[in-house]
């Protein structure tokens, strides 16, 4: 169905009209100026992001269900990362012409699987059109106990730095895909200078081949938000001094929290979890798997740093790694290889603007 | 300068760094994954926008420190329509790679202007790149008083409809910008069809003809939250049954009331506040002024209802004009012309999606 045909209004009554708040702090979620949130003693937590298409994702590896989720979780995680507790989402979209309503259900089949895993009332947004492409900006609401809420900025010289599941897949993923993408360009062009017809016409029922690899798919294409190891650190009775998610990459991210909280680190590359499937695609693809892990992002995992006397809580702690420690500021960011080489940290992550 | 030169952390420390958070519910703004806000008993509001270049705005004839000025009056204007108070926005965007480091820095110094006014603090947002042409997704975020929060659904039969200041400037205001851009290019398509080197060059010193319409362009390009609409409402102890704020155009709001109030509505047209520049506009460009009035949007200003017992009040207060009052669901939405032929309303308001 056209867009157009539907209106804004009608379009958003079709996108939202059986969305039913289920948190006590949502009082007014769609349908006015504002959504009303009611917070008591606790304090409000807000972030947001913005995704554009061609910079922030291609939607010929990613279709619109994934989309809608992995929109919504990169917020959440957000939320996470500071110890909080996500439970509302505005969610403001801009889409040309070519999209259809179908196309708009399915993003939002995505973003409310998202938003029931982790219990978030969508409360508002903007839909509207553009001229090129599609525009996501999600604005994600939540709370936390005023003295429990973990900032970039409170870890110590000895802190144990840690990390959740494993590093570099998500950016594997994202090789695959695109590896993909041009072996099927590359076949079309062939097939056309040939003027094969049956090639081309195999062709368009090319398949990719992921087989062997659907963890890095995954990793790319559906991130979890990681809301249950805040839950493992409370039933162990840590509290993180600092904690970040892994958005732009493990080297960019324990660098802010160096830097806000004035201190200096060391990461063992030894130490650094990585999954099977993200060593074999690295050596497939001839790339140095540290590399990747540590400037991979989007892995949406939790860095975080605990007191040295949490050691043997954390050590235990089922899909958590200690991969470092926080050191004074003079000793510097530092990287030590397997071989007990030191090389300073560089944030190579992802820059959106470059 | 470049945008990629700085690179993102670069960018937002650029933009962001002496922005000082003033608002006692301000916890922690820029620099962690979330902002910290912290309401105690009041009720917390947000809202959020999304503008997309060449669908709400055209940058030939806005000016980036406008663009950023109208971007949060939107926002704001949102939170009053609430009857709230606004205290935080989130500011993301995204820009093509023309754009450079000046641009933003002009955009961010109409923002903050408009923030400053009503002691808003900007409290985080991404910063990211677009292949094409620029997106804004405002957030704002505001408290209220538990029992003083103004709803579109709280109108009841007998209750006047007021408005603020008057309707249609803005939209005439458009149609100004876009008359002297036809202007222009019409008589540079000349020159070149008679290859008139001398009026080219003339050309390029083309001075659109604004005399006697300043405030049009103003109300075009540099519109007005109109708290101070409230702060007499509050003085002369008024508290509106439902209010909305005009940015579609009077018809598409009241509309709105009326749909979620279960009730209709009698506009007198004879009653509808026009400015003298609005009508001399709308004389020039064959246009009925009426209607402009009743469809033109962007106006801003705040449409509410009271009830009866509060006219003499009401009557008195300038800027707000009693335009009509609302009536049982089953008497429709009327307006009510100058000749007193009763005609329904349609809310032939913008459509972004048509």
């Amino acid at each position: 169905m056209e867009i157009a045909k539907l209106g804004e209004f009608g379009l958003i009554n079709h996108l939202t009209k059986d969305i039913k708040p289920e948190n006590e702090t949502t009082k007014y979620g769609i349908g006015d100026d504002c959504a009303v949130l009611n917070y008591g003693d606790k304090e409000t937590l807000v972030t947001s992001d913005m995704l554009m298409e061609g910079v922030h994702f291609d939607r010929t590896y990613i279709d619109m269900q994934h989309l809608g989720y992995k929109a919504a979780m990169v917020n959440i995680s957000d939320i996470f990362a500071m110890n909080g507790t996500p439970k509302q989402m505005i969610v403001n979209i801009a889409l040309s012409k070519s999209f259809t309503v179908e196309d708009i259900e399915m993003f939002y089949a995505g973003l409310r699987m998202a938003c029931e895993k982790w219990k978030v009332d969508i409360v508002g947004g903007d839909t509207t059109s553009s001229y090129t492409g599609m525009a996501i900006s999600i604005t994600c609401i939540g709370e936390g106990e005023k003295d429990n809420i973990v900032y970039r900025n409170g870890a110590k010289d000895t802190d144990l730095i840690c990390v959740s599941g494993d590093l570099g897949a998500a950016y594997m993923g994202l090789q695959l895909l695109e590896r993909e993408k041009s072996v099927y360009y590359q076949q079309v062009d062939e097939a056309r200078k040939r003027n094969d017809r049956k090639a081309l016409e195999e062709l368009s029922h090319f398949q990719p081949e992921f087989a062997g690899k659907e963890y890095l798919l995954q990793r790319q294409l559906k991130p979890e938000a990681r809301g249950d190891i805040l839950d493992k650190l409370k039933a162990f009775n840590i509290r993180p001094t600092a904690m970040i998610d892994i958005s732009d990459g493990l080297s960019s991210e324990i660098m802010h929290i160096c830097k806000q909280s004035e201190c200096g680190c060391r990461i063992y590359e030894k130490n650094l979890p990585i999954d099977y499937q993200t060593a074999v695609m690295a050596e497939e693809m001839n790339m140095n798997v540290t590399t990747c892990a540590m400037n991979g992002g989007e892995d949406y995992e939790l860095l975080f740093t605990v007191p040295i006397g949490d050691y043997a809580k954390i050590e235990d702690m089922e899909d958590v790694r200690i991969i470092g420690h926080i050191t004074k500021k003079e000793l510097g960011m530092m990287l030590i290889t397997r071989d007990n080489s030191e090389f300073e940290l560089k944030a190579q992550g992802w820059n959106p603007l470059a």
